[in-house]
């Protein structure tokens, strides 16, 4: 695949200060895009650390994630602080509205990624308890699928790439499937194997974070898409949980997946 | 207990034209508190349907709820776009501020909370084909509660009602804890039932969404908070969901709750 088009922001001819200001321009995009960046990596970090505590089963990893859950807020914090600071000094106009409106959305999808991380190493203690169950597949390649897709928005926010944006947006559909299909697998197992429910619950909650950060992860696209274009995203995707309509009785498990659809 | 103190938003001395501005100021409140209050009634009406649906597994009632998500949708692209108008048109100051981006934050979690009763209507069509489930008491509790919540911390955005906001706030707690010794019970129903466990799966999702909607009510009465006296509301709380660390064996069932925490 060809490299997406890279698009610089946008640099004002002055940064002389304004009539009435009581200082130089600051241009919003120079002043939040450092903080978000740095805010993203750090969610990355998190995100990265639960997935792999999750698939291993790894209670000693899981606990270090649980803990750092602060320094998000924090970043989050200062990014709205200088937003707002922004407002006040800057007289915005909608481009400007929309890198800083951009950013504090942007901050929140990362905060709310930071706590279905915690979320998810939280599970990891309990679930190591239960040595018996099988692995699951797909959550190693749900925990794979979100981290790239995570990667690329993050990417295509330091960059103004419409192209990878919209492209990162998209991959979320693969996502929602294999969380389908995990969650149709793991029903399966739990009624067989009763006395392990417990596990297999939060495996599925597990699935479900991963399921709730890729729709963080498409809210930033969208957040990209209207701090290069000035307009909002518009396609229209069905939320990515097709489980909540799903019935699943225990003969089904011998039948072709989508066989009661 | 005594009524709650009201107080009324502060007036502007004048209302005439700013130097400079193009026409005459617009108080923030005045414009956008309309708005958000509409926009509760409505998310309001969709919890209260189904919830409804859900405990009586009225599965024609629920098919209502989820076709009507997209008015939520609607007035909340309303509020954003009159709150930008203001950001650019008013210049203004941290108390606008607090006003303007408070009532987008609302927005955001009235427009969350009515996906949440979205997927909780969406959830009663397959559990209503489980007609051999008992009824599970937390679940109705559960609903009453959040109703209340949410109605006591619209009330208090409406009347900038700071003790009624705080006061709310605080009953999240035991939202809580029904969630958690809900999870508790149908993870035994579960164990002991499991050809039924599709169903309870939708029970504990719908549990969890009563429990996410909670959440975002006390988003509301920390918003409320920080309109009406300029700080943000700082008290930490842990989040709702006491079951991620859960651990439960059918051993259990028989053991006083809480006996392995």
């Amino acid at each position: 695949m060809a490299k997406s088009r890279t698009t610089r922001p946008k640099l004002r001819n002055s940064i002389l200060p304004k009539v009435g200001g009581k200082s130089a321009r600051r241009e919003p995009a120079e002043v939040l895009a450092p903080l978000v960046i740095r805010m993203a990596g750090y969610a990355e970090s998190q995100l990265e650390q639960s997935i792999t505590a999750a698939v291993r089963r790894n209670a000693a990893k899981a606990i270090a994630v649980a803990g750092n859950d602060s320094v998000l807020d924090d970043l989050q914090t200062r990014i709205n602080r200088e937003a707002q600071q922004l407002l006040i000094d800057q007289r915005p106009d909608q481009a400007d509205l929309n890198q800083i409106l951009g950013a504090m959305r942007i901050a929140g999808d990362l905060e709310r990624i930071g706590d279905y991380a915690a979320n998810i190493a939280k599970r990891v203690r309990p679930l190591a308890e239960f040595s018996d169950l099988p692995q699951i597949g797909a959550v190693s390649r749900m925990g794979r699928l979100v981290r790239d897709l995570l990667s690329s928005v993050v990417t295509a926010y330091s960059r103004n790439d419409l192209a990878g944006a919209i492209e990162a947006w998209h991959r979320d559909e693969d996502l929602d499937d294999l969380y389908t299909s995990l969650h149709r697998e793991v029903l399966t197992y739990m009624m067989e194997d009763p006395r392990n429910i417990t596990g297999y619950i939060h495996i599925l909650f597990i699935a479900k974070n991963v399921e709730r950060i890729g729709d963080h992860a498409t809210n930033i696209a969208e957040m990209v898409h209207l701090i290069v274009t000035g307009e909002p995203f518009n396609k229209v995707r069905p939320t990515g949980d097709d489980t909540s309509d799903q019935l699943i009785r225990p003969a089904d498990r011998d039948k072709p997946a989508g066989a009661n659809d």
